[in-house]
């Protein structure tokens, strides 16, 4: 395997992209304040951060607008009452997954948009319908990705072609998406590899996504990164969906470019992270998720186990075990 | 580098070290209950794990019994009325520190002790006491490691000069040790190369002490690990001090040698852990921590800011790079 850069390096190549609404929304529903989205987009301005994640362009035939906050659906009208004009280096993106968004009604002319990039999410067997939808954003104008979920489910030969196929569509990023947190580093490095020769074959970046089961997103996330992977997702205090993600902080304290600033994330933590804590919002490394992310498990279940406060954590063991065998 | 076994590798040079009431007690100024050190010890056996420290061997010239928990000091007598007669496999341990233990009174024959291992930490510049220390628990019949303290802080020549005399020693198991919790994984995949060869030359162990400032201690072990690093140091949930350890439920759960078992580390942290966390005891990452960390610094201001409930981060930021200038 061969390094990009060392400890020291400035890689201009590097683009982080918060997800703290996104990811983090489906913890708290989406239902952030208008404060605290306006806070968070001035914060990733002043950061240095590349893209900011508004959340889902969710299907509103499939989703009930009414049972969810307003970043499940991303008007682009809720977007520009937050950015404006977005006269920034800041670039907007939001997430599309496969076969839950209409995206022929919902995305619209990049023209008349405040959207930069879509980011396509797809399990490994929907890769053609996520073609369709990424060669729909492309031809709109948009820059594009795709996220394969739940890599570390996939066969090795599965993955093989649909990288291949990914290769030779339009899509400018292909994520490494560990959506249980089961990857060890060592795993990650070798995807990792294997996704940067298709990068380098087809003229694609690659990006990571990772998530905290095993304490490992930070560290999966600068593997990757040492590898050559350059689309790095983080989140704020890591919030997102069970053990949340590689946290913004402990990223941008690694990065030595230095376009990038971990005093205004700092504040932000200090001002409007710390509230969603002391209200109740639950998320983060805990026993429950290091199991499921051991067994390569959705996180579901630890959800669960946590939202009821039990603590019986061999029994919940032994449950997740038994599904198993 | 070169890599020693994959993922499914097992290998019978591992010996996982549980540091719960050493590092632990410097959280709890060693005030652990018997029930506690009992359960503990009980969960060790039934898990696996090789070593127990039970705490320090700390001079009582220097530090008043009055002032602490027994297991700061360590008596005999205080262990074996925990394992009586220890007729196991699990080895105990303890801390001894340069300077800081009256070894030619505290430390006995190991004929007529509990003690298994003596674990002799040292910053490098007290190598040659150390060395001094190891002989004579080497002489009485102990295992003995030492603990170089503060790698991250040492410069490469120092440190190959300390390596090469500790080569030459008696001594069993040469540890790196993150004490700052300041370590990348490359950085510790270059310091077990360096580590490795002394032992490679020297026939010695090498083993890795990490802490979790930057959520790297688990990263950082296993990759030492995959390194060839053998003796593994681990707390029950990171319990240590300011970000704590690598967790032992992490490390359990990663290593394929089928004499270690996950399930009494989870019994032990329901029925003991949760306790301690709800009677206020305070450790485990946070954002002062990660500045520390970042910044290559002692935990002494974190903890102190922590145990403050101060949460003005970016001010607390600002203060540890002013004293860095």
């Amino acid at each position: 395997m061969q390094k990009k850069g060392g400890l020291m390096s400035f890689r201009p190549d590097i683009k982080v992209v918060d997800c703290t609404l996104r990811d983090g929304g489906l913890v708290n529903n989406f239902e952030f304040s208008d404060e605290f989205v306006k806070a968070l987009y001035k914060t990733n301005i002043k950061s240095g951060i590349d893209y900011m994640e508004f959340g889902y362009k969710a299907s509103k035939e499939q989703f009930d607008v009414n049972k969810f906050g307003k970043w499940k659906f991303c008007n682009d009208d809720d977007i520009i009452e937050i950015v404006g004009d977005n006269d920034t280096d800041l670039k907007i993106s939001v997430m599309a997954d496969v076969g839950r968004t209409d995206f022929r009604n919902d995305i619209i002319d990049k023209a008349n948009s405040p959207i930069d990039l879509v980011r396509v999410a797809a399990y490994i067997n929907q890769i053609p319908a996520a073609i369709e939808m990424i060669e729909y954003c492309d031809k709109k104008g948009y820059e594009t990705t795709v996220n394969i979920m739940a890599v570390s489910k996939s066969n090795d030969q599965d993955l093989d072609d649909a990288l291949e196929i990914l290769g030779r569509s339009c899509v400018g990023t292909i994520y490494i998406v560990d959506s249980y947190g089961s990857l060890y580093p060592e795993q990650m490095r070798r995807l990792a590899d294997k996704y940067l020769a298709i990068a380098d074959k087809y003229g694609k970046h690659i990006g990571v996504h990772a998530h905290n089961n095993q304490q490992l997103a930070f560290a999966n996330t600068i593997d990757a990164l040492t590898m050559g992977v350059s689309y790095l997702d983080s989140t704020v205090c890591s919030m997102g969906r069970g053990a949340g993600n590689c946290p913004t902080e402990l990223l941008l304290s690694f990065l030595k470019n230095p376009k990038y600033h971990l005093s205004p994330i700092l504040t932000f933590i200090e001002q409007h992270m710390l509230k969603l804590k002391e209200d109740g919002i639950i998320w983060g490394y805990d026993i429950p998720y290091l199991l499921t992310g051991r067994l390569n498990q959705h996180p579901r279940d630890a959800i669960q186990f946590t939202s009821e406060h039990r603590t019986d954590y061999k029994d919940f063991y032994h449950f997740l075990y038994d599904k198993e065998i």
